[in-house]
């Protein structure tokens, strides 16, 4: 049978429909358009094109594909507080409802008043005290039944909207972009892994098992009807700060990320390991430098270090030195939150 | 356009043919067939059916798809003992050409002496000091170089054969039968993490980050050019045996697994933990009772634990009682390895 070349066209029509109803091409148009063209936007362009191209002398493996990101100030707001933080503060009374002894104690006794002055200046020894109060000693269902009814009810302090909602849409869209690309993303974050899990999937689509952060112990057990269970220990088992991240991502993933996005002091190492490896690697740092739609602080306000990790003008001068791009968040994002207008 | 009804069947082949070509179709016929027909192979095949059709009541979304194997006696030989063992064992010379001291300390003596009946001897505080010795202090990169060398050309006593070709068959096709219907499938093992990570994807499938295994900590650090390295320490972050392996489950999968595959009383807190989740679950111990294509021992031989996890009666009992199937070897593989003719 010999058939017209219109048949052979149409049928070729028909055959690429089907691909393209499968997600063979994900992408029709700008990946990234809440970023703002220029060599930011440019260089993770880049580096995906490098990286996934048949043939490109820096071509990675699908397999060997992992992009790893930083979260609070990285995908979503830290500013004026983590939100585990705030989560930890609200969850106190519940605490000294079950212990009424702690409620003379400090720093039980502050957060109890309601002072957020007061509360703002607690010391870093005293939020671990928090932590372990508040984050262990419950069962792991128990614990994630929790911060789920928190996160349904919070709201941030400046926004008014829940944290979920805090997240960065350039930010979101780079995930989303190199997923498309055959990527695993990964959050690589200091706060607790267990906190982050319960939301993971739901707001950025990383599921559970592809965040890596500071995580304590489990101990299995049985309840009196004989069923097991896992109750959270005040045991730290890996500090997903500094150094702290590579052997995190040595533990959890076993491969050195391709791409690392971060920006405190405490992504430092992540970025260093990410780029030591061979061939063509991605590492950034948010700069927080827009007062108006967000924050402003470290370097961009010629601040200290502080408490909720920005970076200082030393990480700067590394990432320059390193050869890491930079993001503007006042030159770079067209859009920084999905629900602006 | 009026196109002839064979027209559209001709285009509806080559759209067909293009979706097989994509791997939509993945199976056809049986996928498991080093199976004999019976109540084991139908457990496993009515609960992928179970669990994967839409509108079944106990239907499991696809990102809740996590299977774990235990890897000693589950998915490859552990007979007369651990490949890891073995490297480990086989790695004495050169850690005592490092260190010549050790030469004449136990139990680095009795491993020169090359007395392999001495050496089957040695206790578990020698094996641990063993282990130590060998898996840890150097740089994980040069460790992983070496354990792919040693692959390379070790030969398992009985089998003259590399051990990654020691795997069983029948489990191969498990893992591949539960990837095919959208379950992640993870190796948790007593073993060292980092060394399966080593083979894990070639030898099964099973990228490295769904490795869980018995793990220690790392150091980051720096070498004379700057250049940032992990070193493995002798510091036990996670044991993964017993009440590890639903601990080490949690703390590196996040979510509780709806199969689970074990063979030993190191893997019974596992399968209790699958077992207790709600929906279908299928939990399934492989009992040794091949003594002419493999080994037997355990129950299988009335034989009390061994060195290697055999499995007790208690734990046969246990089986019984909580409704875990048990693979028997002898009646429900028809083929074992995959170089049997």
């Amino acid at each position: 049978m010999k058939l017209p070349l219109t048949f052979f066209s149409f049928a070729r029509a028909l055959v690429l429909g089907a691909l393209f109803a499968l997600g063979v091409h994900a992408h029709a148009g700008d990946p990234l358009p809440s970023w703002n063209d220029g060599a930011t936007k440019q260089a993770i362009v880049q580096f995906v094109k490098t990286t996934t191209t048949a043939g490109s002398p820096q071509f990675v493996p699908p397999a060997e594909r992992i992009a790893t990101f930083d979260q609070d100030g990285t995908l979503w707001v830290e500013h004026p507080m983590y939100a585990q933080v705030m989560y930890c503060l609200d969850r106190v009374p519940e605490v000294v409802k079950a212990k009424p002894e702690l409620a003379s104690v400090e720093p039980f006794k502050t957060v109890l008043s309601g002072n957020r002055e007061a509360m703002a200046k607690l010391s870093e020894g005293d939020l671990i005290k928090i932590a372990a109060a508040t984050l262990t000693g419950m069962p792991v269902d128990v614990f994630q039944a929790d911060v789920k009814k928190w996160l349904a009810t919070a709201k941030a302090p400046r926004f008014k909207r829940p944290y979920t909602e805090l997240t960065y849409q350039p930010m979101q869209e780079v995930l989303a972009y190199l997923r498309a690309n055959g990527y695993k993303t990964y959050i690589v974050t200091g706060g607790g892994q267990d906190f982050v899990r319960v939301y993971s999937e739901a707001t950025y689509g990383i599921p559970p098992e592809q965040v890596v952060g500071t995580a304590g112990g489990t101990t299995y057990g049985y309840d009196q009807n004989g069923k097991p269970f896992l109750t959270k220990e005040p045991k730290l088992l890996l500090n997903d700060n500094n150094a702290g991240k590579p052997e995190g991502i040595h533990l959890m993933i076993g491969r050195r990320p391709h791409a690392a996005f971060g920006n405190s002091p405490g992504d430092q190492q992540m970025l260093e390991y990410t780029q030591a490896g061979d061939g063509a690697r991605l590492a950034m740092l948010v700069l927080h430098d827009d007062a108006k739609r967000e924050y402003a602080y470290g370097p961009a306000q010629g601040l200290p270090d502080t408490k909720v990790g920005a970076f200082p003008q030393v990480l700067l001068d590394e990432a320059q030195k390193q050869g890491w791009t930079v993001i503007s968040m006042k030159n770079d994002w067209k859009k920084i939150f999905a629900f602006e207008q």
